[in-house]
């Protein structure tokens, strides 16, 4: 069966035009115009866009802090109905438990029956052993293509020191694995946590204060350097401020493989949102800490040039009432994360396409096409292309609305962008071929989402 | 009438897969698989790649050198037969004319009914009264969306001063023209010229002796900084030097809308030619000189990252004997420029592509793509995509040859890259949907070529 | 006749003690404590300061702008009562005559009999014939070793290209003399004032739009590349923003013999001073013009790390009712220039030492020893030590006052400070040994100043 | 008694002239010329040059070393025969004891009755716990107003982690102790020092390899972070690359109080040094490792332009035969360091001074005057000024020898410089007026040496 997307303005990373896509089963067979002759159905686009359906490569939908878990992918409609089509999960390894193992335990256990979007996977490092090192080298046969170390959370047993950052740079050269890394330094942030707390600064503001941007920039600039002694490829996620950028633009103008990406949130919010009265703030306590309007700027900017050259989500599903608050003696018991994979589209189209800071096809490159390249991914995913996955957002640019917390599907008692316009809404999203959602609502299934191996050697 | 590219490997500027291109009169109307049925006639290009016609966006078919011309529009299928569908020619202003009307005077003098390829105009400042620069307004509307100034080459009509680049930007800015510049210090090369011709040092070597990379580094910096009050975008025309790039890509990073190529011969050449012996060097004076091999490897970082976003020839036909012998005693009158527009597609793919040093989505990208972008030639040119004109290379990977003036086009006395060697052929061109090249055979007639208008606001 | 100056506090660049200078005739001949048995006379500066007397490498007493001359040498007791021993003065060549005979015509007419400071001279070139370049060869055997161009001031005959300063550079390197350049880019500025004037902006305000921060940074880094190619030092007068220091500093970073200065004005006034209403802004006509109070900072910091060797005042003693009043309907006929000499020591004493943004060392060293060094000086200026002249000012750091136009010598009628507080004051002044400031009265003579030959490779 | 060093060309930090120095007591008391009158004795140092007696800020006289320990204070003739009067000596703290405590016990037992040189001390911090850091704050008192970390030596005890870095910095910062910081990443170095060995790569070159460029790099840049968190200064010994040079002055252009030192051998010597045979290269093992030559240059700038302002030599008196050798199949057991402190005068004025490298102003600068300022011991040491400790050296610029073991009086077998030349010769030096080197032999005793304090806030 062909169906045929006909007369939508179709948006790529590199062009614009009025035209009809052709989908065979779970693919994109054609891209043109006059195709109606050899479609058996036809989908009419006329005035609306037709993008790629979104890759959000940063996401947790397994995180337990201090023993609170986010929602799970039973919520992951939230992403599809936002326009994301696949999501990429970091699963912490389990001690003494492999790496693969632990992941696609949890794969059988609740995500493969669950999951509404297309998913992969980093492995978290948690159990710095040498078994855990060279089982890096197995994972891309396993479509792992990615770990992700902590230097942040002193104590925690994702936290990993030098040691296993430079072991897992090492085998991951090898393997062609990526290394993405949360930047912070660990030892700087407990000693000004233990500081604000003996200073009685226990509301969710001293979370930003507990971890300056210069704890960013020194973690970022030691695994920099951890990198170009390996010789690794190294990925820098969730970068908050303009110096840590600025780090990771000299580091790629040296001729080092050095990447980053920034979140929704790093663009749109900042400190002062933290200050928000009757533990308000406790809803943006997320790490790296929210900065200031001058970085977003910055932030903005580096996206525009590819400095950076993914917007991601780190979409972490904790309840305000029943989780949040158990910090409210203490921000350093606030879970931290905050939600956003069902906004991702529409903040981005709004306040970055529509005011100018983006171009269409810029925001297409960051919402879906290098996201999927990072990832191993773009063999199917992140392109409105001939042979792709039709995993395709058909976006109505008319009229406007107000993020609410109500309408979302997140599973999630608020919403990060409560309040927040959105001009435009997504009409309709094929996942693989299959009509998801239709006129905005979700229409999908638990278990239409698939797993997708990443491919190695992605960014080197 | 329809035909149908069949089963080649279709390269973009981001991807790459296996497909067909579907042609309709002088568009693509579909790109994708199964198309058969829709079509008339089938062109296999298994095998082969499928890649869009390139743009070189800097050429020079009418350039004059004390009083000594370059070969003009007739060798045009030059380009075509190399891969090169589309040239941007600098037409310089004759004295107390305007620029449009000496472009299009000489668009039918000598242009219209000779042209091979598709052609577009940037106009040269050479008369900077104030009705030039007011003109600068009107060009658009005829279709010229890009101004030229030289900062070098004193005394001669089309050196431009400080206060002409100002007023050029200044214009420029407003009606959306981009303004390119030649860089190079002219006070500087003067005396250094005439330093060395005193010494008896009038070797073609000296060139490079007269014209350091400083005098290039200089006037970059200061049609920068021009620039930036204006509040202009700029475009550096064959950037030569590390150091050079780097004022550029400083520039980039302070958010100035800066932005320059490179040519093929700075990325393969060096000072070394220009010592060959018995006037060989002679060859190689072009401007500014050839760098060394430093600089070489510097530049291929720069377009492979997007420091700098084309590579052009700055193609400029003059015969040795003929032409450069005139400064045989005096390198200062050895016509300045070489031939290339031939070899652009094959040297890139041998050194660029298959050396590794450039993907083949980025090749692509700086070969026809961002070229037709600068240039507010996309809506039409560069890319493979429903829309585009069928302006469409087949290019077979197999196989090597040695680059000759024998199997040369160009109508020049010696090519630039003779004995150099190149891994494939153009095994076939379409312009605008016409078969112009068949089994490596120019096939197309003069008068082919069109002139394609230039949008403004290329690079706002 | 041996004089000690007993008990004062002795400052140097380096060191601060509590001690006795020992003079005999214009010499310091030593430096210590219990050397009053070798001492004819004692003069007691207990609870004083005893400091090197200032050298202002950067005054104009002979310039002259649209035909109106600023105050003469005969107000030179003004730069003594001020604490300044020592001043160099810019002498514009007259066209067709020598730079050193237009400079020791002058010196006999009006300088050597009328001067109370000591002073040297810098040649500036204005008649750029080869003869001039020659000419700079001599001028160190007449103890001239610094020539100065203008690069801003189009049309003026001060004004020189780019030919001129390499040709400059050029001969300077060979024989020893320092290039100083005034940097700010004339085309720009020239068309800059043109547009404000057919605007109607004829205010003194538009001064400063006329020549924004941009033209001074062109010139600045036009003029390193110059320096570069030649091989040179050059030194940029009047440095008045942290872009362009930024930019002197690069260079120096790079290894390049490039160095700068700030005035007290740039560090003291901005742009908001221009804008004063009444035509009170013409008294800050200035070139380069007045920038901002970030600007100010960072002059500050550049001063405190040597990032810029000294403070000058370039000092111009234009009156404001007879003179600054030409250009009442048109700022461009404004003569440039403010007076300060006086001013020097009293506002860095009380808004650098005082406030901790210099120490005392740090402040004698750019008040009197690296200015003295600079000009080739420093076998006799600049410092109290062994040897030297004995130029000393004995400062009474007791008390404070308000600087007022009535207490001035400079014979101008308007002090650009007028108003700031100044903390202690000049007590005693000694010019080669004699007492020229007494309780804080000028009780020097005309002619007592006398012209000391610089040094040539002083910044090599 | 006073004694008058006559006719000697006396060098400081800023000048140079022929003169006298009047030595009473310990004291200088004046300096001058015709100071015969009030001198009880004369020396005549004409044709000689007088300068201050050296200040060595970085040495060890207790280092141990996997249970081996350095030559002590009884060899701290050497340092006064080769120019150095005052030397600063890091004291290891023992676990479970007081820093002051460690230092002035050992000081009793066996450094007061012993050292020839003055001397002041370093704290080492070794035993992190709370006391540690609030003993900082009563270390001024005692005299000791700086900390030593080591980021390097994982599992040694005076390994420093972040957490111990930034609890130092926060002391010293309140004390205004200066922590001084050995960057070397030890997690990494510990890795490559595994591998090293595991792969039969033990030879002394491998200690190189183990410990490269990017590990010191990155320490640096940490440390940097912590400080500028914490606001603190922080002063970076034995920088040995280019990277870390310019990190180093890319902060202070930031405008953070950040220094930097380096060391003789890293001027002088480099990798090959390592690579010599018959267990040579263990000669050269030190920490951080010798680099190359163009790091030689690049800090051989930097010294001369202040980027790093003293020239220290990490003296470590290891025996090659007896202690060295403890390595001979394992680099990782050979102690580190080298001996030097009796070379620092004669290699710095024979390729520093005499190549042009350094003025003589500079070169007393970074031998006597900064290190004393760096160190709180400006009061009394580090110039040739009024009320100075009277140390002097009176060095003999006439005839050359070659440096020898034979001849050093440092108690090791072995010489760093072995075979150097060395122009001119220690001809007297004065420790606090009492002559201890006369006709270049030593005739000081054990005692001559005092404890010197440092005085806090050096560096803010
Ligand atoms: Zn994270
Ligand atoms: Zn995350
Ligand atoms: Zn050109
Ligand atoms: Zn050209
Ligand atoms: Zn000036
Ligand atoms: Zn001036
Ligand atoms: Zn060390
Ligand atoms: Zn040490």
């Amino acid at each position: 069966m062909r169906t045929l997307i006909k007369n939508g303005t179709i948006i790529t990373a590199i062009d614009e035009f009025v035209g009809d896509v052709l989908i065979e089963g779970e693919k994109i067979v054609a891209v043109g115009t006059k195709l109606d002759a050899i479609a058996d159905e036809i989908v009419d686009a006329k005035g609306k866009y037709v993008l790629p359906g979104g890759v959000d490569q940063h996401v947790h939908y397994s995180f337990e802090f201090k023993g609170e878990r986010v929602r799970g992918f039973e919520t992951s409609n939230a992403a599809v109905a936002g326009g994301t089509t696949t999501v990429v999960e970091f699963v912490n390894q389990e001690q003494g438990k492999g790496m693969a193992d632990t992941i696609f335990d949890m794969d059988k256990k609740e995500v493969s029956n669950q999951a509404m979007a297309d998913y992969s996977y980093h492995a978290v490092v948690c159990d710095p052993v040498d078994a855990t090192f060279e089982e890096i080298n197995d994972l891309p046969s396993k479509g792992i293509s990615t770990v992700k170390l902590f230097m942040a959370y002193k104590g925690m047993p994702f936290h990993s020191d030098d040691e296993a950052l430079y072991k897992a740079l090492k085998s991951a050269k090898e393997a062609g694995v990526t290394v993405m890394v949360h930047c912070e330094n660990a030892d700087v942030i407990d000693l000004l946590q233990k500081k604000m707390i003996s200073e009685g600064k226990t509301d969710p503001y001293y979370h930003a204060v507990s971890r300056p941007e210069r704890v960013e920039l020194e973690a970022t600039q030691r695994v920099i350097n951890l990198a170009a002694m390996v010789g690794a490829p190294v990925y820098i996620v969730h970068v908050t401020a303009e110096s840590v950028m600025e780090s990771i633009r000299s580091a790629k103008n040296e001729g080092l493989p050095v990447y980053g990406e920034t979140c929704v949130q790093y663009l749109m919010l900042d400190e002062d949102d933290l200050a928000k009265p009757n533990f308000e703030g406790a809803k943006y306590v997320m790490s790296p800490a929210l900065r200031t309007k001058s970085d977003q700027e910055a932030l903005w900017q580096a996206v525009d040039n590819g400095w950076l050259n993914a917007i991601s989500t780190d979409h972490c599903g904790f309840d305000w009432k029943s989780q949040k608050h158990m910090g409210v003696n203490d921000f350093t018991n606030i879970p931290n994360g905050a939600p956003g994979v069902e906004n991702r589209l529409g903040i981005l189209w709004t306040y970055g396409v529509n005011t100018g800071k983006l171009s269409k096809q810029r925001f297409v490159d960051l919402f879906a096409t290098t996201p999927a390249k990072n990832m191993g991914l773009d063999h199917c995913k992140g392109h409105i292309g001939v042979g792709m996955d039709a995993d395709i957002v058909i976006y109505d640019p008319n009229g406007s609305s107000v993020i609410s917390n109500e309408n979302s599907l997140h599973g999630v008692d608020y919403s990060t962008f409560e309040g927040y316009k959105q001009d435009g809404k997504v009409a309709k999203v094929f996942l693989r071929g299959k009509l998801v959602v239709d006129e905005g609502a979700f229409i999908g299934e638990k278990g239409d989402g698939k797993f997708i191996p990443g491919k190695p050697f992605a960014l080197c």
